[in-house]
């Protein structure tokens, strides 16, 4: 079979793992990264993460929501299965929805060391109000710090219809 | 269970709070804040509020709106249990439409002094017609009041297809 | 202009009426009717209220739902500027979704004596959760009674997507 | 070309001519009809009107509806300039909703003498409330009639959702 | 390759022909067939064909639709680029909508022999109203007969909406 | 009731006025304003009008658009019962849609002289084309001249997908 | 306030309750009901629930569905905050998709006695295949055992368009 | 961990196993079943399958659809994993839309033998026509042989919209 | 009846006209033209096509486009209904769509020497793939030229979801 | 016929070629061009390819994407059979999805030199996550490589909603 060389995969541990262990509180040492092909082009990469549930730090109601992550990498990458055994340790774990993007987005920056990322929460309703907090970075003193600066000036000036059905 | 600190949370007071009363009369003082976390980012956090109704000033049928909130915080931030209650208080309040979005912008930058805020109120049709006001702000002598003016000048430039329907 | 003479509208007071008065408690008696013009025909007649609200009886929380209404007419029918006030009269009034349901319906027959009827409200989530009664109505002894049952047994095989956005 | 003969078409007057009239006034005399080339079979035609509006007989404000219109044809059909020609004579014309469906479909069936046929209209909300009133028939002593009851006993049981937006 | 055998298909003349001829005018002469292998089993095949075009017969213009064909096969399947032929040759023919619909019924009745066949064309608006025809057929003498009856009385309920953007 | 006072509303006459009168004729002199609350605030208003219906002018068949209107105002408000009555004044009047959009917008300037202003008219198709004009303005020598521009130069690069169905 | 009285609640512990506990192993004895105030008619009650999720039994990765649940009572009805609790303790429970489905259904009959009930989930997709199970019951020598088996000869003949995305 | 005890999962090799071999040609060997735990109850489990793929017989080009199956199982259930590479084997395989769909149904009466199924598959587009066969079965002699008559009578009475965008 | 005088439409000698004759073969001398009675204003109007159809140039199969034609007007302005027949002159036309789409922008220009132009073709698959072209132009030397760059540099960065179906 | 000359088309071999073989393995060799006839004017051609599939490197299950090209070409244009042929031939090739769009991406480059060019992967989910790789290029030293960067700068600041269904 032509294409990715197994050799460029060893860092790659849990992908096609048949005994995953699941952790089932906040673990980010999980993620696993692999190194970039294209190092010198600024490409995205996006992640849609449907699948995210964590708890209510106060009444520890469960909480869902919708995941985006987009990110220019740098010389590491984040490897999807890590990335979803990681989001799978919020589960049992308490935080505000403002709280858990910022988290999942400084976890992601201490891992990769990316050019840019955004993270895009899009929470379920609790009491007929939902809230979807959104998060950005840009290497410091390169343009992707006035970059992330462009993108938040412009973010979300078209929100999504929301009829809580 | 990992995650936020009871501590941080003290002057949370209704968010679970089994005995919580709903006041019937237009009342901002119901609003609490907790503290921003991550001061030292800008970011993004909307509430989806579906579920705002208030009276015509003049004729005092009921109006019904999707209300989306978006802010960037400074120090403080708004707890959505007492965002949902303040809403509430509109419910038996009679204003004009353009009047109701800038009324719950000004409350909100009174009680948390944001670095941007935008409120944007879609009402449902009378008489075949509806109405969406928009309003925003950015601290003043901030790169945020910038922000504001170029948020205005690109605002809502594909309106949603609407059919009364 | 041809059309429906004005003589036939006696019974109905409020369409058209400037100093409309709204109950803010549960008021089945501002309901109007006025006369079937075609009784020798069954036919259909949907109300779609999507402006529904009352409370929670227990935590006095608002709640918000979409009430179809549909209908066989006999002698009477109900005037829709009537029915409006009279569902605006649930706006303070306290009932599980189940029961405000009903309630409509039971006026409703009250009212018109109709020849089949039936109630659906869709309501917004609490919780994560979201409640949708249906009830309907077939006069007795009629081949209406029987259509009562045939549409409960074929009551909405196919529940739309909710996704509580 | 190959097709439909022209000398089928002799009583179709107002299809593709220049210099029609518009009727500012209800007037079902301008349907014209052309003969069924299929009348060993039973089948459907279906019109989809979304341009009707008509007046409120109370309050004289402008309603809009679109109106489905479907019928199995005997001997005549009714043809489609004609139809539209008759619907705009309701422009000026007052009438409540139930009323305008109810008349159209005696029109109809005065003009083509059908097998089988329905009207549905859907209107734009007033006052927060949308009516679609809904009739049929079948031909008298004939399986159609039968046909009429088993689609009123059938009818939308999957009410469309509804927003006013 | 293993699958449909090469020697099952020698009447397939056109799939996969590289000096395909197009006719111009109607031509039913053009469709082929193939051996059903499950002649054993009643079972549907759909063809969905969103690029139909004719023209008026009286105005010359073009008029466009989406014409979808169920069946259920008996001995003979028609092959579907030889469909793709049949369907372009009323590409310059001038018909009315309701006959178009049934002269391809027709067609493939005579090509097919088929047990149950049903066309539903769903054209563009000429004027504003649109018109949708539906003709359906079962072999005389068989349950499929009574079949074409039956979903003849159950035929489209639900219409579909139409705005005409 | 808390909100609007009476008294900033004495110059809206039509309002929840029982005897309204609707102008069969073009009628710009029916439009009324009220005054803005927040003139130190640049904010958008805009109204979705789905039920604007006029005539060709050349062949006196009726024409149907939603209109979007979106405004920063200066001192004066339109009242929104006037400018319906003002829409449905081109009820019988005949223009093409390019000039209606227009006279629309012209005439709003000339009622309210507001900071900037757009009006962008969506109509249902004839003979398969629809057409969709769209103009805008700034007030001259403030920067609303300029944000005029800047619109018109990004306005509508995402056409929305038309069927005509 | 009208409505529901307090006294007919005195079964209802959760709803509005401060403190409440959230199991985290499958606890059906969570359940609680309240008293059917319409025992003398059949009529539906629909819980629509987006927020469902458990594990693989096998490997023990996290799975997410939407439960649609719906009944006609008989004496008792599952009140909605019990029925969330209940929901959530499958968070950590490992189970195949088909058998949670027949868990609540089986758990729900063993509560409530209802007439009729169905139980339907809507799973998310693993290796590009995705499950959605579906059983329902009717009381045992009743009509509403005739019922669950009509119903569910009709069930799901217009499967959901699915893309996995 | 509650649920699924691990013993009764004997048979399934495949789900979870870490090494899983992809079959390039068509294999139906490699299906595997586990235990119904609930065989006194009639239900339905449905896989929707949107990344099916295999060839054209005659051209060689590759075909794409979605497949739905919906079964009502018996003594034993397919199992989720095995049925994905099941579906894989087809990849490379040169079939008719019509021969797929049947041949899919017949491997799972074989290996099954279950109650009813029902295999339904939507393909894309070749030459501006697709195609979607539907084929289902009832066990012989059991009421679920007249289940499959009904269903087929019934079949796709609602085509759902195709425009090939 | 109020507005368009007819003695501006001198030169519009198709619209409304009995008799139109048909081209069926590329003809861009049927477009015609009338005066733009807002030519101190800079405005956009766009004309939605879904019923483009031509030839492939080596296959001679049938294509189809919707095509979404936006100008700026100068001194003239393209009639409506001689676009229409422009259109339909390519219906035997054989052209790669890249080309179609060229040749309509340039026979625009010199009709009508517009501000600012751009046509954008959206065809139906071919083989499991559709093309979309899209060109723009700007008047030399004047600030549409600019305006073509910037509109072209930011064209389509959400390209619309294609499935084929 | 008129339109494109076929001695402008002596490259493209593949296009209505009768014989076409497919490449199962990797083959960037099958790409073939045409000249642009349009080389003074920058224009947009963008190839929507919903049926793209490949395998994991790791696991060698089978992916599937819809892959969007975007391009301004300068001489030479990618001719849409020979892509699809391209396409094709990552059928049974094992990769990352961030590696196949920059291959596809590079292989485009390659043989076209063109002054702008884009491409997309919108990935099906794997384990509850989805990935869509973005990249893009402008050719070195012209203003496309600004252009190229300016659109990295605001891509995707929309994602689109997912939800694995
Ligand atoms: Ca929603
Ligand atoms: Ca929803
Ligand atoms: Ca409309
Ligand atoms: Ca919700
Ligand atoms: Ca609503
Ligand atoms: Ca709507
Ligand atoms: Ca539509
Ligand atoms: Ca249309
Ligand atoms: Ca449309
Ligand atoms: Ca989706
Ligand atoms: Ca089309
Ligand atoms: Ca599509
Ligand atoms: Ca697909
Ligand atoms: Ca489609
Ligand atoms: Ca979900
Ligand atoms: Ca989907």
């Amino acid at each position: 079979m032509t294409g990715r060389k197994e050799e460029t995969l060893t860092n790659v541990t849990l992908l096609g793992n048949q005994g995953t262990e699941y952790a089932f509180s906040y673990n980010p040492s999980v993620l696993e990264t692999f190194d970039n092909q294209h190092p010198n082009r600024d490409y995205f990469v996006k992640f849609n993460c449907p699948e995210f549930t964590t708890l209510c730090p106060k009444t520890h109601q469960p909480d869902f929501a919708t995941i985006y992550i987009s990110y220019i990498p740098d010389v590491k990458m984040v490897e999807s299965k890590s990335l979803k055994l990681y989001l799978f340790s919020f589960r049992n774990h308490g935080d505000f929805h403002e709280d858990s993007v910022n988290t999942i987005m400084n976890d992601l920056i201490q891992l990769m060391d990316p050019r840019y990322i955004e993270v895009w929460g899009k929470f379920t309703p609790r009491g007929g109000i939902s809230i979807d907090p959104y998060c950005n970075y840009g290497k410091k003193e390169t343009r992707f710090e006035e970059m992330a600066n462009y993108r938040l000036m412009n973010h979300d000036m078209y929100p999504e219809t929301i009829t809580n059905r």
